[in-house]
């Protein structure tokens, strides 16, 4: 008996992710030699803590491929493997059912079966055994009442009620790490708390949250906030990035620590842990949940670099080595030493630190440069959240460097930054979006598309106006069932500095935003993550990208796992001009030629259509550049509603 | 330092299939944090047994992938590896070259690269320790002198001398197999030696050989021989599988084992051991390897049976089991007990009598029914002959169950059976052939195409003529490096008893074929052969479909390694009626738009025609089912051809 291949896997031995409390599909390829029956199970446990092994049933697929629903009941890594074994008595007896089609000669089949069912005797119990003898008894017998007795019902459940487990053989477990639906499911929207203030103030948590109201009507889920520790005052950045700071100048939150604390402390402009108490509750009174930077360097004031010196990169004259990119420096950050004498402190420190917020109520983590630390390290560090907190989730900021990205996320990142951002023509969108959505790389990595953030405002939005933001918006919120916006998006900011880099970017000062502006989108995206909310295909991963004859216009197909929910949409590209182009359905979607339509409920109109085979014609303009429609099976009277031209 | 990917890999951790001589590309993905440079080489050994570790260079690709070329230098198992490790010194030297740029104050960084320097030092030779030393000195001097040494070439190459080996990671080994050429390529001719006698007169060794320079001439690599040994005399079938031969009746090769003897002797009418020796030369005069049947299973009357009871399935009763497929019995036939107490003994001998033939100059072996044996038999003795004999070839009958069919490829069988045998319309065809010619299938599966065998006589055969004949020939031989025809073929005997069942089957009676017969195409399998000869595209595995408007017309480009050689090739599959089709040129295969056209000798008539880019028309009838193009970079004087239409 051979288990020859469990699936689904991740090369390299690494986890399957999947969502706790989700269906998902064990599958095996069972082989044995000739024609001989066999069974088998799935057998899982949690691992880190190790629970005990649990079964579950395999049905045959056809062609030696069988599988089992499993559905991981709580977040946190498992493992997995399939026992099968020959069943060597239903082989027996389907063997002399077939044999007897053609012949009543089959003495010694009859003695073979009585032999077997001695054998299955000696390892029952008494009762069980003593019926199996009696069984034996009368196919020794020989004749037509032996064959009758061999071919009973009853004795197949007797003779299999003790399976061939002695002849088992089972794989080597393979992993699956399960986490709760958020980490690869929600619309994400960042801002600065300090900027909340009004006009010239700094903000605090108390009008951070005065703002989580608005934020929650536009239908977001998870705040992001950038660090809110104390900053740095060495080395300040000061207005678009200048190197020196003027005074007032707040510098970059990313430059961790002064004299008022550390990683564990929050900025003293902001409020209190109190104050951030009461924030946290203000989210959870909005229905938001709380993403917060995990920013791993320092600034020359941390507390750290006095009380643990060992810790950071030192040059061989004694003095602190700052971060750099070469020719860049940043000397208002250092690094640590990961790989340094005194590692296993700063590792454990760490992932204290990020306990004190998860404490605190933050529930997932958006992970500054993992990149720029060592693998060794996250792979440490989350095996340890998945033990410990299994339901904290991790957004890996990795833009660079597609290896290191799929790297981070075989380690244990729930979600990761893409390339989406810039990726702007049909094809390399859809070739893309593709990629990460489908196995090898979906069972492992989950894209959340962000089409800006405070680091990148791409050409196209800094040239192609509200239109190039409604586009790019409905690009990420209706293709990835994770997306995020970083705030100003929604008023559609588009003023660069050079190159990718906002004009007096709040990286550096505070930016007082008026709560409407001529040309806000407020509107369009509370409108799209409303129709996220309301179709669960569109907080899956299923998607189709359809056939389009224009390259302006990128469409697809996403459906929920139960296929009850299905939604198609058409995004045009180009924000300058008009375009119309013929999507093609997919035969799924479409009930067979020649049979009736099926009713699609146009969600950015509300009005009804009748879907009719073969192709769509779709029109979107700079001004309507979205189309979506929710597909669902026709009604009983269809002459209610127009076709689709 | 992590080796995150080794490739290629077959899954479950089985060998990848290459070909000895040949080049092969062994790809590593190398991650390492932050901006620090990188180098490594591939390590690899034979194994079983098992050589001193070699390295070879590895090369940047880009994207942290990197590359070596590997030429397995003679067919065994080989495994590999890559060991990589940080550049720290050159990666300070980069650093320092870009700080440069923008300033000299660089006191910090030229001590510590003093400091990398003494640190190599200490792991230097005394000669080489002396030089750095120096060079830390001038480093430690600082200004633009120091500057200008720790730039200096002379300065990475003393610091590079020694790579930092001590700091690199090893990735766990992988395993390739490589094989001789002819695993992976070349013509296969099956024939019954017995029936080369002439009319009713049993065929010996020597009537065979008379037909060997006949079989070279269409330009075959390989006869291929059903059982050569004494058949069985009880429960010996009769002609067209009839249960009782009639005295006469010659019986089924498959039936191994007499009195005359077992495994290891050759049928007295064919000949002696001698004569069989004189047939093996003669195949070599005529340039063709021979390829045996492997068949383990035997007659009742097998000496085995008598001298190593143990080794057989017997009933309870005591009696012999012979072998059955529920509910057929086949009683001129009995199975071995493969995981029975004397197992290893039965094992041994198996392999024994296998290597017998092998030093009496049989090079391959085509195993019957595989998939009825145990996988971990063919992985044990599949295993023993890559180290004891690794030239050997072995093409495993595995016509059911895709799983298994795989399953036994990965364990080591070299080439397989397919499903083409029944494929027969555009898509599907396109399809499996695609399946089977690309990774992660073609990594461990070599598709061997038949379009008959004596079991199998399709039923588009025995329907479509000629024509057909012509058609399924063209798509094995010209779509495969590796493929087959089983005698009779080129005579387009097509007569079923019923099913795919030939009628008076060969494989229970002799069967006299004239030397010429109207309607034969012998000289179409060697215009074929001919040019599988003459182009080594048509002996690769690199072929790539083409689309086309007719469903009856199947199109694909293949090349060599080299791509020094292109071959286009289109075939109808209607054996009935005429058609034409556009099919759609690859851009690869094409200069770019407006260049001049390629050239394109026409393989089947001669003449020569310039390619341009876009569709391709071609008309194909029964008469001539085939086009085929060589395709090679244009003449000078392009006038000189006329273009396709």
């Amino acid at each position: 008996m051979v288990v020859e291949r469990l699936l689904p896997q991740v090369e390299g031995g690494f986890p399957v992710h999947r969502v706790a409390g989700v269906p998902t599909q064990l599958d095996a390829i069972l082989l044995k030699e000739g024609h001989v029956l066999v069974a088998g199970v799935v057998r899982w446990r949690p691992v880190s803590p190790e629970g005990p092994w649990q079964e579950l049933p395999l049905s045959s697929l056809g062609n030696d491929r069988w599988r089992a629903e499993f559905i991981p009941p709580a977040p946190g890594l498992y493992e997995w493997t399939v026992e099968a074994w020959p069943r060597r008595f239903a082989t027996w007896q389907d063997e002399l059912r077939r044999k007897r089609t053609v012949t009543s000669a089959l003495s010694g089949e009859l003695g073979e079966g009585a032999t077997l069912l001695e054998e299955i005797a000696a390892r029952a119990d008494a009762s069980l055994a003593a019926r199996l003898a009696e069984h034996a008894r009368v196919l020794r017998q020989g004749g037509e009442p032996a064959l009758d007795r061999a071919l009973s019902p009853g004795l197949a459940s007797d003779a299999e009620a003790t399976p061939d487990r002695h002849l088992s053989s089972t794989a080597r477990p393979v992993r699956l790490l399960a986490s709760r639906p958020r980490a690869e499911e929600g619309a994400w929207y960042e801002f600065f708390p300090r900027s909340t203030g009004g006009p010239d103030q700094h903000g605090t948590f108390a009008t951070a949250a005065a703002l989580l109201p608005e934020i929650a009507a536009m239908g977001f889920d998870v705040v992001y906030l950038p660090p809110i520790h104390p900053i740095g005052r060495t080395g300040r950045k000061g207005r678009n990035n200048s190197p020196h700071a003027a005074p007032g100048d707040v510098g970059s939150p990313w430059a961790i620590g002064a004299e008022e604390g550390g990683h564990d402390a929050v900025h003293p402009q902001l409020g209190t842990l109190g104050d951030f108490a009461a924030f946290v509750a203000a989210a959870r009174k909005s229905g938001l949940e709380i993403a917060l930077d995990l920013t791993f360097q320092c600034s020359p004031d941390h507390p750290w670099i006095r009380t643990h010196p060992a810790w950071f990169q030192h040059r061989p004259d004694g003095t602190l080595k700052t971060a750099e990119n070469p020719p860049k420096r940043y000397d208002d950050v250092v690094n640590f030493d990961w790989l340094g004498p005194d590692r296993a402190a700063l590792w454990d420190a760490l992932y204290e630190v990020t306990c004190t917020w998860v404490d605190r109520g933050v529930s997932l983590f958006r992970v500054d440069n993992p990149h720029t630390k060592p693998l060794p390290f996250w792979e440490w560090f989350l095996a340890r959240f998945q033990r410990e907190h299994p339901e904290v989730v991790f957004l890996s900021e990795a833009f660079t460097r597609p290896e290191i990205m799929y790297g981070l996320a075989r380690r244990g990142f729930h979600q990761s930054y893409t390339y989406f951002t810039w990726r702007t023509g049909r094809d390399e969108l859809r070739a893309y979006l593709e990629e990460i959505s489908r196995p090898p790389v979906s069972d492992f990595f989950c894209g959340n598309l962000w089409p800006n953030t405070p680091d990148i405002l791409p050409e196209h939005l800094q040239r192609g106006g509200p239109a190039a933001f409604r586009q790019r918006l409905a690009l990420a919120a209706l293709a990835s069932p994770v997306y995020g916006i970083y705030a100003g998006y929604e008023l559609c900011e588009a003023r660069a500095l050079h190159g990718e880099e906002y004009l007096d970017s709040e990286k550096y000062q505070l930016v007082h935003r008026p709560n409407e502006r001529p040309g806000h989108i407020r509107h369009f995206v509370a409108r799209l993550n409303a129709l996220r909310r309301t179709h669960p295909a569109l907080r899956s991963r299923n998607i189709q990208f359809l056939d389009t004859d224009s390259p302006f216009l990128l469409a697809w197909w996403r459906w929920d796992d139960a296929r009850r929910d299905q939604v198609l949409v058409a995004v045009s590209l180009d924000p300058y001009a008009p375009h119309s182009a013929h999507v093609t359905l997919p035969a799924e979607l479409l009930p067979p030629a020649g049979r009736r339509p099926v009713e699609a409920v146009d969600l950015m109109g509300g009005r009804r259509h009748l879907l009719t085979p073969g192709a769509l014609d779709v029109s979107l303009s700079p001004e309507s550049p979205v189309a979506a429609w929710a597909v669902t099976p026709p009604p009983r009277d269809e002459h209610a509603y127009e076709y689709f031209a």
